[in-house]
C-alpha cells in the first residue's frame, strides 16, 4: 500500500489550503483580470478547481455523473472564497463515504474520461497544482511574493 | 488502499514524460535564459526536478541519504534530455526495491524534510507538476503551444 484514503484526503486538502492562500494573495483586480500569454486569470482557473473537485467526489461516491451547478460565477474574492469553503466542507461530507474497493474501480467521469477512479482523484489534484503554478508566475510577475509551495495546511 | 507502487510509478512516469516534451518544446535558448518575474529558467526547474527523483528515491530504497551529484550542468538541451533520460532509467531500476511497508515509515529526507514516505515521494512528484505549470507559462508567453496537460505517457 502507498497511501490510505484519509491520509490523500489530508494530503489534497492541505494543497487546497494553499490554493485558497493563493487566491487571497491576489489583490482583487488583478484576481480578475490579470493574465499572461492569453491564459485564463486566477479567478477563473479557481472556478475550475471548484468545478471539478466536490462535482468529481460525487460521481466517485454515487457513480452517477452530473454537472448541475447552476448557481452565477463569483464576481468578488470574498464570493470566490465563500465558495471555495464550501467545497471544502462538501469534500470532507463526501470522502468517507467512498465505497471500499471503489477506487482501483475504473470509470468514466462525466461521460468523457475513463480511467481507475485513484487516477481520477489525482487529475484533479494534479489539476489544481499545475494551474496553481501558473498562478504562482502570475503573482510573480505582479511583484506579490507567493505563500511557500511546501507550506501546506 | 488507494494506489498501488506500481500504478505510482507509472503515474509518475508519465508526468515525466509530459514534462521531457515541455523542455523539448522550448527554443534553446529559451530553455537556458527565458524567465518571468524573477524567476528561473526552465532548464534550471528541469536541473530540480533531476536533482530530486532519483536522489529521493535512493533514500527511499537505502534509508541513506546523499547528495553526491558532482557532474557539471548541461549547457545544450541535448545534454539536459540525455540526464532526464538517464534519471528515468534510475527511477524504473530502483523503484521495484522499495521495501516492503516504506511509504508508511516516517523518514527525514537530506536531513531535512522529516515526514512519511508517501509524503515524500508525493512531494516530488508535486513540485516537478507545480513548476511544470510555470513553464506552460513561459511557453505561452513565448507564443509557442506547450503539449497538453491531460496527455500522459
Amino acid at each position: 500500500m502507498v497511501i490510505t484514503p484519509e491520509a490523500l484526503l489530508k494530503h489534497w486538502q492541505a494543497h487546497r489550503g494553499l490554493t485558497r492562500r493563493m487566491i487571497d494573495a491576489f489583490p482583487e483586480k488583478d484576481l480578475f483580470n490579470f493574465t499572461i500569454g492569453g491564459m485564463r486569470p486566477f479567478s477563473e482557473l479557481a472556478m475550475e478547481f471548484i468545478g471539478m473537485a466536490a462535482p468529481t467526489l460525487k460521481g466517485v461516491v454515487s457513480r452517477e455523473w452530473a454537472t448541475d451547478d447552476k448557481s452565477p460565477k463569483p464576481t468578488t474574492k470574498a464570493e470566490l472564497l465563500e465558495k471555495w469553503d464550501a467545497a471544502t466542507e462538501e469534500i470532507n461530507r463526501l470522502w468517507p463515504q467512498i465505497p471500499s474497493g471503489r477506487f482501483q474501480e475504473t470509470d468514466t467521469a462525466f461521460g468523457q474520461w475513463t480511467m481507475p477512479v485513484h487516477d481520477l482523484l489525482l487529475y484533479v489534484i494534479d489539476n489544481e497544482v499545475h494551474h496553481r503554478g501558473q498562478g504562482y508566475v502570475y503573482l510573480r510577475a505582479l511583484g506579490i511574493e507567493p505563500p511557500p509551495f511546501y507550506d501546506r495546511y
